[in-house]
């Protein structure tokens, strides 16, 4: 319930970059340390989700729980770890899009039903989940957080007298939009991916065991080997009789967030078959293919550009260089600059390198503009060091829509290529120069596997229908 | 999420005493701020629970809470008062009887459900709360937390479709034991005590508005003044329209908990028409009549013994002295003396003083004994500073049956009154007399209302029927 | 370094009482957890200082050291503890008079000097601090506290070339005022009290080893067996030869501070030969026989007016009541009521009794008043109860003296009893009667030994002259 | 006083670096808010030292000071700065070399001496430290930590009966070694550099003020803009008048610190004349040069290897790639795996990219290799990629000696490249080959200001004599 201090505010990301909401965890493995080895899962899955952590064990009779708001080290001890004790476990991290941090929000959630216990972590988001919830309402639900995560327990409990399973795929018919799921009961992990795959989840193996993950890299992170994506659609049961799977709806269109790999996963994860960090590079020399830009230097803005500047100035032949230096040292809490400090905000996070910058005309490349509030901020300490031309370049189309699967990229009204031309863009960041990644562009990185991505934050196309009200985004408790 | 550091214990209370699980406010007040009086009105109830703490606010269109592990003071900062604005408001006090300190289970508990929001804090145990959520379980019910309170809770949202109030009037026809629940929705504060009066609760005025609380003295310190009791079967529902009375159920037998006399309750309150601490004397009083110990002085183990020792005192004309002196800086966490201590342990708390006690007969009143743990350290502390003679009274009857209505007695095994017959006791705890106060004589002291109590604890006679099951009385999420 | 929240204050004390600063403890106990000794040996010690805490524990080789602020539990955990290993030990606790609290000022102190490290912790005040402080700074000493007990260190420093024990003797001849000091090296504990004996100091022996302290209570609580007082003038030194003693000075005329009587010390100390609970009573019988008041009903203002009280009824034959309950939940920290709750502020401290009170004609008994801001409170809370009559009784002589030796008595001109007459005072606090114990009265209750007590602040009598400027009792590094 | 819980451990490096022990901040700046610049300054800084942080401001009357262990926002809050009022302020961040984190070892040390206050903080280490300490005990000085720091303030407190700045150049003759301090009195800010200028320490002009800094970073950081470094053997003074420099000493042979360059500071800053980043992209230059190994791709061990490596990448013609992934979100404490998850330890903060790697040869680019511990595991991760060759490049000359200016270079019996002949160092961390940049190749990078640099950690050439002992580096007042 502790939470951040008045007066501070989470600067380890630049304020204008889209939000992941969650990251999850699941391990099966008699003979290990699971809990412990679910945070360092979660450690490693910590860029997903900064707000609260919590992990739940189970040891074939009952599922114990602890969670809390922060970091994943900030809510656990080694104490705290020595008294989870199990053989399966699963974890999840969260960000949170609603203003306030909740702890009634933090995952795993732990139900009893009358099917026993039952614990759940879940990252993405439900597109009808405001009808749902009335449908259980008027039969007698109620609901103690705001998370559309509870809605799918109820479902769950409302199918499940007979078989978990069962209860599981009637709930993948009814609800409609984003999930990779983990579920533990008291002796099963089960691997739940919605039929689009819109967020990532993935499957490793350990001497003697199984792991899930939202991201490879945390497969990596606890000795796991790499087994494969779980499926569209899938049901994933790992057991005592080991893996099962369920192919439970035919999949639909593949729609996985294209977002995963120009900003929010590890450069070190290899998601639905492309590893991150040579899709972004890639971007890079896209982008310099389409736009021959004269230039000196190539900086990226760190860490986000960084891959895309350096494929960028591979295929430009344009040099690179470190222009913008980031304070590795950027916590989680700090206090802000007062209003007449105000230039000094996003100075404190990256601080331009006059000697590499002085004169120089400079291609700048980010992965994404949202709101357009840092851009011009950074252009402006580049010109006070001497640069003579700026030009911005980003490895991403215009995000002119929202997402209503599971990122927080602000309201359609915010974002800056849905309220002005490009070129009204540029002029407002003060950039010589303002090129975006052709939409075209970044899908051939994809080649055969074009059409598998969701686009929706560019060109509009919902692949599963959504309601574009407030509500239908967020849905608050309190 | 806090909560007691590893190697702390709880040593508020001596280790040898029954406890109490919890206690309510409620406040509908406009133009005051009610969550800040809310504060202080937990504060004056802070000996019924010290686990944890939480505040509801409602301001006419929507309810905010707070609640974490802890004393009321250290849950709440000034900060998290402030943004609770509205002009109702609950709050709840609670020590839990299960082993680890469950912040899922901290109350009030917050739910939306098909009517609107509603928050709800008990103070009570059920009796028939497994079988209750079997049922809500087989119709797709899940429970988050491991208290009785979420049964209520789910039983309202089923029967409230269309009014609130008719709801809980159903609810109060399906569950049986004992609760007294403040309930809060975005207008309204309502009161509700379970037909036998098990648990207090009392309604007191403030200018412009009501309060309702545990015990009169939470009245006294926020500056209400007392009003009168809830009574049994009794929902109180308080809005923009003042104070309404539905008389529910015909009240069945009153049973008050008797136990609130003796230990529980504030000696300040008046509850159910008796001031605590006069009755505390009284029985101290009756008991120097039905033993005519010949004795030097009297001592309290205070604090609980101490109103009874001085009517003790009074009545027999023995000196009244402190032998004991409490540590006042007591506080709810605190290092364990180590094995090779551990006659340091009662020390720590109660000091005995040698210049009153050495070459006494010695009478040493209690309240009660529960496991006898403490009582032998007692006694053996007062021999080693040269007592001659120690007579053990008690303020009650022998405790020989568990309470199933919200007090924690340790399980009936445990008690050494059920385990062996007086005398042998007596020898237990190295006594020259025991004697305890005759059920028949704690009765009396209250006159005519000597049926409106439950003694079950005494006598084994349970006003409502009780499931003698280690699950009845608990019942673990984990 | 943490220290109290903005907006919280400490309120363990009604307001309007005299302020102990310190408590000492050591032991020198081979084959004893020293460190976890003298944790419980300070716990005992508390209610002399709850501002911070610190414990040094040497091992014949070197000394650690840990202190925080904050109660003894809230600064030292059961890791800290047994992370402080040997056979001595000192301890301390404090309660600052400058306004802010400064860790910097945390007790013991622990220096290198030319003679190894030494440890020193202090209770008193010197009155010619300012004076010696001019000297050393003058030949290059610097300071890094406001505490007079770094003047201390600083003059064994500069004489303990050769010999410590020597270097003590030369100190205690500069250094005027009081001061009870433990102070501890690699192999050796030795205890000190200034030539008037002003602040109590005594010894214990424990199985295989010594122990010295502030107070009797606190060597019952680690089972020492009370061996004798530290003489005014003496040195005591404790190491592998046993005890030593050196009556440094010839003793002066003894000036045992009375207020420890009174108010300070724990009812269960015995103080240079008195039980203070036996002390205060007799102040209560004393009291009686001064003031033969007409009235119904004796009630303390609980807990430090109870033992007079007692003596009182017990003198008077007027009945005794607990008329004013006291929230035993009080801690350290507490959101104030707001400006227009004011009055709420000392009713969450203490609560009336309506029906012990109400109709009844009242003795209120308290030990003392210092600006009488709180006593008006009372005597209001009494009348809206129904009192007839209340007839406040001190068992104190008027406090009309500001203290310089080691109690925060406030300045002079805050002093109720400096400023005005008695029957004005009663006005002010509007009280039917006002009854001050007389100095005769109070000394006599000591028989042969009525002139070994400091009453300056009653008479103004000061045993060691003192320069009366804000600087001789404050002084402030910041 | 909070530290590092138990069972955590600091991993914000990798184990086998170097530790730079302090960084300093001064600001005279009428008008602005000073503590809350020094805050943002000391962020700046915090790569510098991550155990403790100090913040003192004066506002020409008092000095006020806090400071904590932690990172600079967990010591400080919102509220902590606004009460730390003035127009001028220093601070620091201090790792500290001792093993256990001591917090009376935290600066600004704040005194009171004989000409008023003084507060000091200090980067950099004195060589006679012993016995300068040793002189002063023996004319009475005591002291309270064990930093060399405590020295340079008795020695100026000794000269001080005069003029501050005298007593400074009397104190500058006196002590021998590395320092760079800035001290604040109540209106004067001093910075102070020792005659052979190991630690850097730059000026800074700021709107109607001046900035001091470790490194120029913090100046951009607070908006500053650069004016110089301060020169070996300068006293720079700042007040009403401007700022005065008195050149004390005629400056010795410079010897800067050249592993400010290869590992401690930011690359964005630049000292004594030379930009960080570029000097460590030139040193993976002239390694290039000198070892033309034949390799497939060039990885960076990040960050510390990545300017250097793509120096290396850009000399060779050898493609850069990002073959080991940091995670980003490594705080400050952290459950360590237990023995049996201990080839887990490097994992968690550098995770390789199979993709990358696999069936490449590989050039690893390190700044420096001092105990040798996690090379070996560095190659063990890349082999299990698949890789085929890994050649070890490092951009310093081995390790052989101790530091005693300041920098925790291990003692010289565990630095590795004391201990064995390169070869075995290959073999050890099974390395199919390993490069150390020459020293020769190192100093040319400097051109004309080639000899300006210590290299004592390389070749043993001290310039200023030091006793090797283990207690000339550490001395523990514990």
């Amino acid at each position: 319930m502790a939470s951040c201090r008045p007066g501070f505010t989470n600067i380890m990301h630049l304020p204008d970059k889209p939000r992941e909401e969650c990251g999850v965890f699941g391990i099966y493995a008699p003979g290990h340390d699971v809990a412990r080895l679910t945070y360092y899962g979660l450690y490693a899955l910590q860029h997903r989700g900064q707000e609260s952590a919590g992990i739940a064990v189970a040891d074939g009779a009952k599922i114990q729980i602890y969670k809390g708001m922060g970091l994943v080290p900030e809510v656990f001890s080694g104490d705290r770890l020595n008294h989870l004790k199990g053989h399966l476990a699963i974890g999840h991290v969260r960000y949170s899009t609603t203003g306030a941090s909740q702890p009634v929000n933090a995952q795993p959630l732990l139900f009893r039903y009358s099917g026993g216990m039952l614990g759940l972590a879940h990252n993405g988001n439900l597109t009808n989940v405001t009808e749902l919830r009335s449908q259980l309402m008027a039969t007698g639900s109620v609901f103690q957080s705001s998370t559309d995560s509870e809605v799918i327990v109820n479902i769950i409990a409302r199918f499940a007298q007979k078989d978990l399973v069962d209860a599981i795929v009637k709930c993948m018919i009814d609800v409609k939009g984003a999930y990779s799921l983990v579920i533990i009961t008291e002796n099963k992990l089960i691997a739940v991916r919605d039929p689009n795959g819109f967020r990532p989840l993935c499957l490793g193996t350990l001497d003697n065991g199984y792991v899930a993950a939202s991201e490879s890299a945390a497969l990596d992170t606890v000795g796991a080997k790499f087994l494969r994506d779980v499926q569209p659609g899938e049901i994933v049961v790992i057991g005592d009789n080991g893996l099962e799977s369920i192919q439970v709806l035919k999949p639909r269109r593949r729609a996985h967030c294209i977002f995963e790999y120009i900003y929010f996963a590890r450069p070190d994860s290899v998601i639905d078959g492309f590893n991150v960090n040579q899709v972004r590079r890639e971007m890079g020399r896209v982008l310099a293919a389409e736009y021959p830009v004269e230039a000196d230097i190539v900086i990226p803005v760190p860490d986000s550009g960084t891959a895309a500047a350096r494929g960028f100035a591979e295929a430009s032949g344009i040099t690179f260089e470190e222009g913008l230096m980031k304070n590795r040292y950027i916590g989680r809490t700090f206090i802000q600059p007062t209003q007449d400090m105000r230039d000094l905000g996003v100075r404190l996070k990256l601080n331009p390198v006059r000697e590499v910058l002085a004169g120089k005309r400079v291609v700048m490349v980010d992965d994404s503009i949202v709101r357009g509030t840092t851009s011009n901020k950074l252009v402006s300490m580049l010109r006070a060091c001497g640069v003579r031309e700026v030009h911005m370049c980003l490895s991403s189309p215009p995000i002119a829509h929202s997402c209503y699967y599971g990122i927080d990229t602000s309201n359609e009204e915010e974002l800056i290529a849905a309220r002005m031309p490009l070129d009204e863009i540029r002029r407002l960041i003060n950039a010589d120069g303002l090129y975006y990644l052709s939409l075209e562009g970044l899908l051939n990185i994809f080649g055969s596997a074009r059409d598998n991505f969701c686009t929706a934050c560019f060109d509009g196309r919902y692949p599963v229908e959504v309601v574009k009200t407030k509500e239908a985004g967020k849905y608050s408790l309190e």
